[in-house]
């Protein structure tokens, strides 16, 4: 029998727990492709004396980081205990002490992902983080390996959960969005401080990963323009159904020559997308290659054992790469410079919800602007005049740069006849 | 500079010329993630005087195969040129002198994979197989590499895009079957002998490879239960759709405890499963592991630049190994025996449609076959009575054994009341 490969994991939280679970009941499995025994030996946690999941051995636990970082027979660290600064610390050093790491951590990745893998691959060491986007589906493998031959020109994702199980509730029972969100609350969908789903945070980190790695460019979650989903109405929605539309939180990230974008915002997906029929708390990637054309990979997006199947995939890969002997050579570093797209360079179709006065030659100046900046309309209602002497317009634009819309939406609020933009999104068809 | 890998390719069919297409126009990208140049040094064809794509150097063209196999220069042969007991002949040649093999051929895959793979790992050999099953989509990486610490318990494929596009068209444009099969055949998305597709032994052979692999055990296509979708009728969806069901040629795989089932068969899925809305010619494989939950993969299934893409990452993954020095030692040997269900433990709701006699009591004689076989109903619709004293009794049945299923219906055959049992077929609903 070879030597077992020792674990060392960083947190025992819900994606810790599945870990230890998986670990021990799928033994057999790991054993089979591996050809030796995986044993976790220290597990760090913050508190002794909390009460731990059966399957853990308490004599385990440590609450000392120094009893795994400098274990010499630890082979690999996981990291799933979260935060940003400590951790990368924690793993900084494990990595110099040729110990690999296998990390569920987006936040880390997003904003030193680029500085850890260069110091894995100085030090011979694997760092995979497959758990770090989209939690149980393998997506960042699809984008290397089973996309290794293309040219990978759009990626779009439902990377957020809460948000998307928020919409799906919001739009299939015609609620509001607070109402929901106490919902999500309540089922443990959301935080207490839901600030980072609903406000495209937790999302923007994803995207600057994917985009990363889809493109081979050095992507900074400074460069991913969010906007969050907390303005949306149930009003708007409805509107989206009469159109063939379904509201997502969509992380946007596009390629053009050289140039490429990335975003997350809310936008109306025609109905016939692929991404549309993804409900609830599950994510989705929809990948388009020169090559390849449209892909999409789904599945669920967080929870402990499906990240935890990430996580051990991942560990899998090490552990396979250690047999090999062959570690720290997967990091590729990227291959083109970094280049953003201006905003006259980013188009895409809007909707927009506005009302006016409900007055003749208000419709003509309202168009007019648009005219201006070269913007036709794809869907026009006018619909019937409200209360308070107020007419509401819905309008789907024909492609237009972010520049131009932005212009428009500022000389919309500056005329007279506008009394409010209540709503703008972006809206992505079938075709790209 | 690095030594140039040097690649032999069989075949310059559709597929071929991706691959010739994708290797010229992403060298770059290859370069960046190898280190080395790829070169395709020869390439077999049946005849030296076709006119053959811009791309391709007519200097590389060769009607002798040996001029391939033996060419000590060559490093990797890539095989696209279909057909089994020849094919077979010749990878086995080149696994012997030590070439790694890429193959797109589900047919030979699914007759002679175990062979092939044991051949290669003998021969310290690479042989990769991504592009044999649902061509663009990276869905055996996703089931080996990507789910590799989870136990898979259920596989659902719509693996064949030709019965894709003929149910959805049938479905969304209430046509019957042979005038679609002509279209299709028109479009190109059917072959003039359209048997292979329509009767379900290509998708049979593509659910043999996945369910090889995804339960690790050696699954023969002999094992894989097949149904085709010729008959099936524009009236039969019409009936669907009012229940909430889409209808699906489904590969079906599934185990429980160590017995697995492999089928395929025309499916109602309920119209909210993830593989309800893959489209036309689309194909999409749905993965249910124990830890991860749902999961689905999906994409282009055939067509020449799709699954020239899985065919180079493919050529992608044999060289990394290659620069690596580490080929030959992916192939994993079954981890289970082969066990297969008895019909008396395959379960399954089903859709049955019957025109009886319109007469008292015909009912109850009906139901108390079912009942017999301890069979409950989950839907009934009693239809309006129809010409020549008919009426027609659409059931949806709780589960049932396979055993019961043939049993009922070869009762309900031999009851004089019922003047034919229209259509059978399987439900499957969102959850399983």
């Amino acid at each position: 029998m070879m030597k077992a490969i020792q674990i060392g994991l960083l947190g025992l939280g819900t994606v810790g727990s599945g870990v230890v679970k998986i670990i021990k009941n799928h033994q057999d499995k790991l054993m089979h492709q591996v050809g030796c025994p995986v044993v976790i030996k220290k597990i760090l946690v913050q508190s002794l004396h909390k009460t731990r999941p059966s399957e853990v051995d308490p004599a385990l636990l440590t609450s000392t980081p120094s009893d795994i970082l400098h274990d010499p027979e630890i082979d690999v660290v996981i990291e799933v205990m979260g935060g940003v600064k400590e951790t990368k610390e924690y793993l900084l050093s494990a990595l110099r002490q040729g110990k690999h790491v296998v990390t569920a951590n987006k936040d880390l990745m997003a904003l030193h992902g680029s500085e850890l893998l260069t110091v894995a691959s100085e030090n011979g060491c694997d760092l995979f983080y497959e758990a770090s986007v989209a939690g149980g589906i393998p997506i960042l493998r699809g984008l290397v390996d089973g996309l290794a031959s293309d040219r990978i020109t759009q990626m779009m994702g439902i990377v957020n959960g809460t948000t998307n199980f928020i919409l799906t509730k919001m739009s299939q029972d015609g609620l509001n969005y607070e109402d929901v969100l106490k919902e999500a609350q309540e089922l443990g969908f959301a935080e207490a401080d839901p600030t980072s789903d609903v406000e495209g945070l937790d999302a923007a980190r994803k995207m600057t990963i994917l985009a990363t790695l889809g493109f081979s460019m050095n992507i900074e979650l400074d460069d991913v323009q969010v906007k969050g989903i907390s303005n949306i109405t149930e009003e708007d929605l409805r509107y989206g159904k009469q159109l063939g539309y379904t509201m997502k939180l969509l992380g946007y990230a596009h390629r053009e020559g050289e140039k490429v974008e990335v975003s997350v915002q809310p936008t109306f997906l025609s109905d016939n997308h692929p991404l549309a029929s993804v409900q609830n708390e599950y994510n989705a990637v929809y990948v388009y290659g020169e090559a390849v054309g449209e892909t999409m990979f789904y599945g669920p997006g967080a929870g402990s054992l499906p990240t935890a199947t990430a996580v051990v995939s991942d560990l899998v890969g090490v552990m396979k790469n250690l047999r090999l002997g062959v570690n720290g050579r997967s990091a590729v570093t990227p291959q083109y410079p970094k280049r953003l797209k201006d905003d006259n360079e980013k188009y895409s179709k809007y909707f927009l919800r506005i009302h006016v006065q409900d007055e003749v030659g208000v419709f003509a100046e309202l168009t007019s602007i648009f005219a201006k900046y070269g913007v036709s309309f794809e869907k026009i209602l006018q619909l019937p005049v409200k209360k308070n002497e107020t007419s509401e317009i819905v309008l789907v634009t024909h492609k237009a740069s972010l520049t131009n819309y932005d212009a428009i939406l500022y000389e919309l609020n500056d005329l007279p006849a506008v009394k409010e933009v209540k709503s703008a999104y972006r809206v992505v068809r079938k075709s790209i």
